[in-house]
């Protein structure tokens, strides 16, 4: 073994990089056989010096992280602070300056990826980034490595435990969006400002970064449809039950039938019970792939959280030390392909549509009329009357997502039609 | 990209082998771009080569194995003939001429795996596996890389699908075991003679690989406690359900509570409903995986099948060929903890004990003191009499394996206990 350490510089000391450090030092030796060398904690970036962190040497904190990526010394990046900026300069000088880079950073991957591969592959050094998605699951090494043989056509995961927790919590309890998101920040699975999570935002930036890998091509934030979750009700879950459903908020990546585009997408949809993602539970994460070969797997496990995330970020830090001990570099960005990236209106799913019409007769054929008008097929009616109103409950088959909308606005115009009580896609099917 | 391709010889041609060679030739492209150079088919050896075998050339046909890993032009073996030999003298010679290997042969890793690495070692070349254990479920590589920097405490597996499928069946069927394994047979499922597969031989040797790599330390064949699933019966089920669990043949490979040793074994076990493994339908196939930091972590997906087994092949062979361009070689092997093997005795679990005792005052008694003297406590007991005779169940709480057994050769001593109807163990809770 190569007795002269490897030089870690971490970015970051939060509820992620004080895990990191902590196992960097309680697990030396087991990172030291598993790599050929030792590893080193040469300095940690941070925001409030003055903070005490348990095991770490006072004489390696630092506030100045600019001039820690550029010492020159420093063997590999460890970049946990998130956001965009300054994540990206530094990762970027760390590149300039000989580092590989180690980053959790899903929101700088989604949003600039192609540019940090670029800055990586100009410098002949590693970008690695499991911890960017779904925590601790091996998601980012099976897509990259182990499939790297095969055709994945779609990809449908719960990428964030935040909302799944409020889901599930809604799915068992019968509570309703508020009070469940309540719980969910009292327990600490959501922020105080739980924006990026339930509007999907969190979601979204996964969904980018896994259809680039799953199908080799550029997939930005931007390119990925967006809905979020605050708006699922108690009545939602019960038509999901009687549909044999449940609800999840899914990421979604597809490669069209003709293979010549792909689509990414979040929104909460329903999804069979019978189907694996159906009972995942509380705050766990699971992403299942579909590839030509290898058919059906999946990934389970807790998606976020400072140990499971640090847990993903070692793995990374082990498998780029080693490169740098072979001088040898992992697999680069793989976006050859170059598939372009559809619309919503160009996905092909399902819809449930709950309806409030009037209880007379001639409103089904009306509303059945719509649908047919606009080229989509009903599957199945569920009709409930009382008191002159009534409830109608529609189940379409497949049909492009602009044909669904469109059918929902000319719905809308129906003076038979009250409202549409809510609208949803249905998955996994 | 480099132009002169990378050379691959393959050493079989059945289910699995055609299926390597028919992505080779389809997605020769994608595979070029993902490796950075072509891949080209240099030679196929087969034992009938009369056979027609649609779109492999018949030039690159051969009987001669050995002539073909001894050319010396080619870059990657890969081996999906099975078995001890001729596959390990193949092997040894494809390292001695060059090549880096690629095998799915389970058998041989479990065997003499050691001796494998030090071959590949010694030549500079990359040994890779991923399709040896559960197909195309992407779990040698996750473990091996991903968790390179956590500590892995349990394994626990559904790795045979075969007899997933039979215990699936007995399960939602109420079938017995002789009616499912017909059925199994007649869709495929089962071999002619099902040995390895019931009596698991071939979870067991999966599970010495699984516990190698998990535990860095060397695992064999012979470490691993072996129980088959043939004798599990409809009458264990239903107590299974009484119990809210159902029944899977499980590898489990555990590190000790002191952290000193480990131990792997294969044997059917009671597992709550609950429990993620125990949706594992049909001949699915999945792993649940303890580590300190990551938290508990599910890969499932085809555990078989000639299209799974090919798409693992082919993402160890993208990577052994990225390897090579890159004149470096992955991970070899880690067995720096040379943790030893505990004996089953050894093995703290929990078991579910079905007797049938002579109906009369003090036989509970008289039992209760037998676990008491040899240390094991009692869970629960569920006691129903009918003329004369009367069932006992037991659930014990966890106890080391060798306390459990010799308890219950000691309970088949006793006069009023008629005999011993099932013993099995508890896992997963």
């Amino acid at each position: 073994m190569r007795t002269r350490p490897l030089k870690v510089a971490l970015l970051g000391c939060g509820v992620v990089g004080s895990e990191v450090a902590r196992i960097m030092t309680t697990h030396a030796d087991d990172l030291a056989a598993r790599i050929g060398a030792p590893v080193e904690l040469a300095g940690v970036a941070v925001r409030r010096p003055s903070k005490v962190r348990e095991g770490i040497p006072q004489e390696l904190i630092t506030t100045d992280a600019t001039a820690l990526v550029k010492r020159g010394d420093i063997d590999v990046v460890v970049e946990v602070i998130g956001g965009i900026e300054p994540a990206r300069t530094l990762i970027t000088t760390a590149f300039e300056h000989g580092a590989s880079v180690v980053s959790a950073n899903k929101a700088l991957l989604a949003e600039d990826g192609a540019a940090l591969y670029a800055a990586a592959e100009e410098h002949g050094r590693d970008l690695y980034y499991e911890a960017a998605v779904a925590g601790a699951i091996p998601l980012i090494r099976p897509l990259r490595e182990s499939l790297a043989g095969d055709k994945v056509n779609r990809v449908l995961g719960i990428v964030n435990g935040t909302t799944n927790f409020i889901l599930d919590k809604m799915d068992t309890s019968g509570a309703g969006y508020s009070e469940a998101l309540d719980e969910a920040t009292a327990l600490g699975y959501a922020e105080a400002d739980p924006t990026a999570d339930v509007e999907g935002f969190d979601a979204a930036a996964k969904a980018a970064i896994l259809a680039g890998i799953a199908f080799h091509t550029r997939v930005r934030l931007d390119d990925v449809y967006r809905e979020g979750m605050t708006e699922v009700t108690a009545a939602d879950f019960a038509s999901a039950r009687r549909m044999g459903c449940t609800i999840k908020l899914l990421a979604i990546c597809e490669r069209a039938a003709d293979g010549g585009s792909v689509t990414a997408r979040v929104h909460p949809a329903m999804i069979p019970l019978s189907h694996p993602l159906a009972s995942v539970r509380g705050a766990y994460n699971a992403v299942f792939v579909e590839a030509d070969a290898a058919g059906q797997l999946m990934f389970y496990g807790p998606g976020a959280g400072g140990s499971p995330t640090a847990s993903a970020v070692l793995g990374d830090l082990v498998a780029v030390c080693r490169n740098r001990l072979n001088d040898a570099t992992g697999p680069g960005e793989s976006a050859y392909t170059q598939l372009p990236v559809s619309p919503m209106g160009d996905v092909v799913t399902r819809y449930h549509i709950s309806l409030d019409v009037a209880d007379k007769p001639g409103v089904l054929a009306q509303v059945a009329t719509v649908f047919a008008e606009h080229g989509v097929s009903i599957d199945t009616v569920r009709q409930q009357g009382k008191d002159g109103e009534a409830s109608l409950v529609v189940v379409t088959h497949r049909a492009p997502d602009a044909a669904l909308s469109g059918t929902v606005e000319a719905l809308r115009k129906l003076d038979t039609v009250r409202g549409v009580a809510s609208i949803m896609r249905v998955e996994g099917e």
